[in-house]
């Protein structure tokens, strides 16, 4: 399926500041950005580079006063996104180096604190697939997903403790139990067709079977229409924009989500 | 100023055939893109990474029959190239790690044989910048610019005998030069407004003063309007398309590149 | 100064285990490794990789039953750590890219939750390396060095209230009140020559005027002799052994570090 | 097997020079390094990192006059390197991104001129392993092994005229064939236990089977006892040292390669 993903921020900035935006999605497996549009205004200087995770980032000073940018990206991506209950569990000594990263506690995910409970869920689960598929069902059941519950992000234990969260805050709490029991998983965010009420979305990723697959606590089937934005750790690496020094003013986001009758 | 460059590019291939493009510029220090569009039909699966020079890469597989590719970018870009004849020579020992690699002989630079040249060359020059220049200069002089005339890239050594060229070709020449006086360069392959015969071109940067600076051996002044798509050491590295497999029976290129008026 | 340091670790396994090692060191501006040493017995096959923090990693299972890992190092070190109370605070938008990472909250090192404070702490004070000196003034003074209390990591938020904590929850909340006023900051693992009781020791390096300083919120002066082994942004990342599986039967560490009289 | 492998360098500088040494081997699958001395005399700062191909670089300035460099590691390698006939072709899309540098053609490996006499040379062999044995034992048949014959890299071109070349230079056109056929191969500088005459010795590696295999066009079995220290396209991206600036007044080698009776 087509869809075009549109997301406009609006700054008021008391002073000028330094911006950091991770709002250029990159093609992937399951995406391809046929057309895209960036624009700032007023227009300043932008530095691009690559961090970590492979993210395209956005450097920039923003002037005091308004500041807006605009993205737009009409995007090829899969109507439905895989799963197979036949993905086996990656034994650590094979996988792949630059995966290990995501078994480590990050500052969301504190996945130290959760090797109990996630062992105590996927009790008799076969290894694997069905593993994460529990634990995203028992988030779903336990936590009371609550748009707009949460200004700041929560962490897994905060939103285990608080018992709702926003889709940030339930991810972090999948990916924690995921390394939990030693199956990488890290967080994504980004833009998801039929979202209600419409807004950036964050689910997460889980390393089984030798690839990456998706996961959403938040949503009961495994829709498709997702454009997937940045990935990272936790809410801590992945953030839409990073905003250093003091607070802006004010700061607002409008975020759309349209199916295309035809490619673009 | 704005400019929109675009490249249509046909093939028809004999047999299904894998296909790697480097056709998506990236935003920099002097270029923003500000909308872009990128369509392949038939449509195929696509992967895309990041090589080892930063260039973002589509990897498919392209099936037998007539196959196309059609980009296009909206980019800002700078009306004038930088320029500044005291950008000091950078000893060895303080050139970035990642920099090294661009003193190194490379497929078509071979500028182990080029020091004595060089050495000629810059006689009596002020170390940094203006060495670079004199090379420039000397490249523009002692061979003729000729669009058109080689369809493989020729090296350094070749073109240096042969006294004709495509861009490609002289800017082969002038980065081989370069290293040979331990001068970091390498070859961006990208599109220039007003460029006769319109078609891709090729230059050349020097790392002096602590950057990157371009140098077009091919073009009198250092006219602006450029927008760089990929970087690498010479054309071994930076192919718009590497095709593996059988030739294609038919291929064809139209590039183009207009002023906006107005911001896209 | 030449200094050898040797770690000797000790396990005794329940079932075969996988297990990532960080003990190799690496050569760097203000260490040169003459000689190491890194013998496991029994001898298991270990694969090396490098992570995204430079640092050299050991992959390998080991076998059920008794094992052991001795390594050593005769190193060059500094006779005085670096210091300089004009380094200048670098702006957000100068810093390289690699060391944005450096600035965000991580595991242990909750900086959003210690922007007040830290900017209470340095009120006053000259931007730059003496903001950074009166925070580990500040640890120094407020938490107490208590080698041993704590055998698991502490979070700077834990450590603030406690009051107290081994070397490395001292050195995670020097981090975190420097990212908290955007200083980026990371931590260090190694040998220190002379540090009572000997053990590994844990300390920070933050980001200003151009390059990396040391600081170490547990000893008075800023000695030298130090042996830095592994980098990280906090204890989740740099673990001097990374055991994945059932925790050990047993395990023990011995470490010694001796000052050379002459050069290996 | 376990054996001792030791370089000794010499240089006379006229003048103070900038030198890249490549000379810190690392553990992989296939070595383990468990003991390693690197001694400069005069002692001179040095700094060290990994480039692209994952070598560990020490970069220093020598002063003018007797510079001597001396390593010595005690690794533990393999009696006998893989083979596997039925290691099969990997098809250009399911190559992993790291790995397609090395089906591009280089300074010494010019492999866009290699295509067809690789296909002959193939002609009706499995794809696969058995097309690079053949490879090998086409050059090992065409091309007279001839140490110490030349002193700067020939290339693939230039050792297939000459007809003789040194180890290097039969791996350059190994490695240029190999890839002629859409097999990625790069070059290994390393020692091997019992070569005649001792010297460095240089060999190649082709990604086939899905990991990359030894063979070594100088030798007729494959043996063991090889200890592997810098990887590259070719002999441009592989020098044991890389000396920039005036040539040494004088330079010496002198390499040793013992077997040990017990691990070290």
């Amino acid at each position: 399926m087509w869809i075009r993903a549109t997301c406009n921020l609006k700054f008021k900035m008391g002073d000028s500041t330094p911006l950091i935006l991770m709002l250029r999605p990159r093609s992937g497996s399951q995406q391809w950005i046929a057309r895209e549009a960036y624009t700032l205004s007023p227009s300043v200087p932008v530095y691009e580079y690559t961090d970590i995770f492979g993210n395209l980032c956005q450097r920039m000073v923003v002037p005091a006063g308004e500041f807006s940018v605009q993205t737009s990206a009409d995007v090829m991506t899969m109507d439905m996104m895989d799963k197979d209950p036949n993905a086996y569990f990656v034994e650590i000594q094979n996988l792949p180096d630059a995966v290990l990263l995501y078994l480590l506690p990050s500052r969301y995910c504190e996945s130290d604190k959760f090797g109990n409970l996630a062992r105590d869920i996927v009790d008799g689960v076969q290894l694997g697939y069905n593993q994460v598929d529990r634990i995203c069902g028992w988030v779903r059941k336990s936590i009371r997903y609550s748009p707009g519950s949460s200004a700041f992000p929560l962490s897994a234990v905060e939103v285990n403790v608080q018992g709702e969260g926003v889709c940030r805050d339930l991810a972090h709490l999948g990916i924690a139990l995921c390394r939990g029991i030693s199956i990488p998983a890290r967080l994504v965010v980004g833009f998801l067709y039929g979202l209600e009420p419409m807004d950036l979305h964050a689910w997460f990723e889980a390393y089984i079977g030798g690839r990456w697959y998706t996961f959403d606590p938040t949503e009961d089937g495994l829709r498709g229409g997702r454009l997937a934005v940045a990935y990272g750790r936790d809410a801590a690496d992945v953030a839409i924009y990073h905003q250093f020094g003091p607070p802006a003013i004010y700061s607002d986001m409008d975020v759309r989500v349209e199916l295309l009758d035809t490619p673009p």
